[in-house]
């Protein structure tokens, strides 16, 4: 249930304020030289304290790999590794400990488990992204041998598309105490046709799963996506016009993948995540009795999930691919 | 690949033109009284021919059950049931064998796999989804006992969402020799607290890689869906009024998830579908060398996906939701 | 838990006297020309009623495929098929319908499942490695592709381990109401090295997991099997004398296999069965409510579980071989 | 592949002289008070050098847990946890880095992956039993609960069978520069009726999968083992004596287990193991471009494996069970 692939697993761990979190990557082939570096730039790029959009919790986000590689290669072994939890204010969610934030886990885990680690958020924080973020990058560089880019951006914060437009969506909402929601698009290019299997296994189907895994993902769309449901068939449709390792088309209504198997064009993906639940203002909610209280956070929080999801998406899109790139070998004698 | 769950699972096979469609659900616990009527009566809601606006292949669809039945009830052991494919008209086809129909998945499937079995779509054929709805049905029963109902409508077609509207819009597509796009909504009710795992096993991961399966499926929302990319925090709160068996909040933004487990309240979904690809004009294509032709769809079509994919959404959200209530039952010692 | 194999996976269904058995092979790349002949034999090699020493029960056991053959090759979608249970003679069983059987899993099933389907054991019955059987026949032509071949025989009957010993103790169990155990030794010839996983998947524990599901099997061995536990390292020596495409050694006490990885040499395996728990003679037993009572098993039943045994024992060989080849697909870069 | 298990489930990592190796324990129930300590001593069990008949490499097997516990107890949440390795003489190998070493996996791992981490085995070594050990002590915590006991002896060493004997042998062995083979004896007392499952989820499909895994092994037998194979029915019967919770029975000859399910009686297996591979004396072998050489091994060594595999074969038994007994959860309405 913490695993996430079939041919390329990863397999995550960690509480918010545990002693580490991290995770195991089983399935990477050997003979793969690792760049470390690029790992520890793709946890940069997601860690809170490095951009004035995000939160100002300040982890070094080293990460230590414990196993899998040997004199700079992979060995075909797990890949296992530790970021540890240094900067971890467990006394902040004190008061927080018998209360029930609105719009996060504190209640279903209670409910589900009978107990939880409530200093953070536990395992339902999105700390626990990092890990996923250093995953993501030893996917990247596997995917990479095969041509495969993936690269996400923020499209949308709250009703802005425009670089400056959402920088000031950011602005109003944390001078206003408040939060505000966003989309990330996402497109891989470089795919093989060729990846995804067929019914349950469809590419889109795992794409999905990974995404809507990511905290505060709330939709996931491919190729026209929403907007399919509004269209013809005259309106949408993508005329093949080569074949050859790839098919052509004059446009990529499909992003990229007909029959849940990719064409050889451009993925294109949008998942949307909702506003960050926990507002810098006083709340109305109950504790774990049922009684009504006032929620006053402390702690540290981002006021849109989108900045630090972008590295998330392209993260859990590498594994992806990752998975059915293997997956792929597979489909003929 | 062709397997979904992993503690409820289903296992599809079958072809649009080969001898039978079907699958085996494996994990369905012993002692329910299995309504096989029930089951055929899913089949029916799906079945082509059986509503004017859908496509005029007529299949009887008969259900044949071939193990884990005893005297009515289940035993513990595998369920296998298969579809006979009875009016499968093969040589409807024949002039498509060699041609790429736009939108569909001819060209992914013959990259994949060096062949492909032409014959109305072959694996990729909607009618694939007659044994997924035999299963969900089967599921059906299952969470049943547990007070859990499912129930999916359309919502959208085209730019109607209006039953009205969508009826006109259907029939303005098919006048014109076209075909719509549109959007099933599904909410399930009775969910206990407590339903999907942390990270990669979220509820919401499950349900998303189980609708995008479905053909056609463009997007997959939850609760707020899209629209919470546009909203603020103070605009999009679950404000908690209860705590029992499950948690009670003001509003359902959240569509019954938080952190990937299920809050007890109805669970909100929403699938959005792309226009048919065949329309009932000749389209502009290349054959499997990539010269161009034109195709000139024969067979029979649907004008839009929207109304026999109610049944199939309602089918994976039955299967997903029997999958996370078995996966429950080993949250606590 | 009906599903054996992570890339090459065969989902079995079915029970003694159910309407089918059958399964699914889903995994097959595509292009495989299926000898759909060559699967007949097999399943009539272990059919009952050809060979004196075996039950009477007389099945045609003729399979029916129902997907994944197009033209008579594979296309890389799941293989379904189902075997007709014909000469089903539930009748025979109502006299033991509340008794349990010594050495049978009635007492287990109900315990486990609150209730079961007595005929002839239903699940447990040893007809359902009838579709084990066919999925073999269906691996064997997979794995044939790269030069392994699979072979089974009967190596000891009681204390016998000739073939004319081995006839004569089935001759003088059968002659006194009585029965007895036996033992099947397997050869996989022209493996390629580099079959098999580190720790978990290692080689000997799939071979080992999918002999251990057979009926009345009681041990796996590999290599020198047991007798390794009385030998000195100097006795055991496998000393290597050649690398090319495998390793080359003097001996082969390791069996094939080093470390969980094919070494490119035979793989000799050894599955000894205990006898047959149905006796043709009255014996003492409880009923379901505990209270003592006489079993005079009717039906139709086998002195010796080996010579029937011998096909499951390659099928399933087979079926585990075709598996690690896949696997090893993903092995490098 | 490094994963065990289907509802209880261990992912492992780790090499002879990496930074690390540890595991992922992922599906344990919330709610175990954990004790640490007793991780600790089962790790110790397993330690060289606490023993002196085991190899000198000192090693403290400090085992540190970054996830999944909070005040003591678990959370549902994935338990994972490193040990450090400390003494690892990487040097000691240079000489062995481009030879084969007899009886292990140098080839077959340089063959699979075209390179491999030569220091001490590698991810071959059985210094990766820790890990598992660690975790089976996890998973015996959570089987206790229920009332299961795993208790494992020596059970032979070379030809002895007796306490004295055994000491024996281990010492002409090691006298003598040569190395010694010996099995393992395990019961798994207080397992309730009803664990395991029909077909390829068999108790002993599953035990012996866990069993054949460990590094060393040729055999698995449960029950009667092979000597069954000599036996006849009347010999090996197991008579029905009472029914309750647990199936009883005058004699255990079926080792606990009818039809792949737990009768609820003992449950008993046997494992044998080759002699150590690596003796202290100079053997002849090839290097890696097939050249004879002579091999003369340094580092440190054990003469017989079995008695650091007591505490290895406990583990995968517990393992094996937690699994089994999640999976039970599952089986009625």
């Amino acid at each position: 249930m913490n695993t996430i692939g079939h041919f390329f697993r990863f397999t995550a761990f960690g509480e918010s304020h545990g002693p580490a979190i991290g995770g195991v990557v089983d399935g990477m082939p050997a003979g793969l030289t690792l760049d470390l570096t690029a790992i520890q730039e793709a946890l940069d790029r997601r860690r809170p304290g490095t951009d004035p959009r995000t939160s100002t919790r300040r982890e070094p986000d080293r990460i230590k790999i414990n196993s899998g590689i040997f004199e700079g290669k992979t060995t075909g072994t797990p890949i296992a590794f530790t970021i540890d939890n240094c900067d971890a204010r467990s006394t902040d969610y004190d008061n927080m400990r018998d209360k029930i934030r609105p719009g996060h886990a504190d209640a279903t885990y209670t409910l589900k488990y009978g107990l939880r680690d409530h200093r953070g958020g536990g395992r339902a924080s999105a700390r626990t992204t990092a890990a996923t973020v250093a995953a993501g990058a030893i996917a990247a560089q596997f995917i990479a041998v095969y041509g495969i880019k993936v690269k996400a951006v923020a499209s949308q914060i709250g009703r802005a598309t425009t670089p400056e437009g959402m920088l000031r969506e950011l602005e109003a909402a944390r001078a206003a105490g408040d939060t505000v929601g966003g989309a990330v698009t996402c497109i891989a290019t470089g795919c093989p046709a060729g990846l995804g299997e067929p019914i349950f296994g469809k590419l889109q189907a795992r794409l999905a799963a990974a995404m809507m895994s990511i905290n505060a993902a709330k939709s996931f769309e491919y190729g026209d996506g929403t907007d399919a449901a509004r269209l013809h068939g005259s309106e949408s449709l993508d005329t093949p016009t080569g074949l050859d390792s790839a098919l052509h088309t004059s446009e990529n209504h499909c992003g990229g993948i007909l029959g849940g198997i990719s064409t050889g064009e451009d993925i294109t993906m949008r998942v949307c995540f909702k506003p960050i639940a926990t507002m810098m203002r006083p709340v109305e909610t109950i504790d774990l009795k049922g009684s009504p209280c006032i929620l006053d956070a402390k702690g540290r929080h981002d006021v849109c999930a989108v900045p630090r999801a972008v590295p998330v998406v392209e993260a859990m899109a590498c594994l992806t691919l990752a998975d059915a790139l293997l997956a792929a070998r597979c489909s003929r004698i």
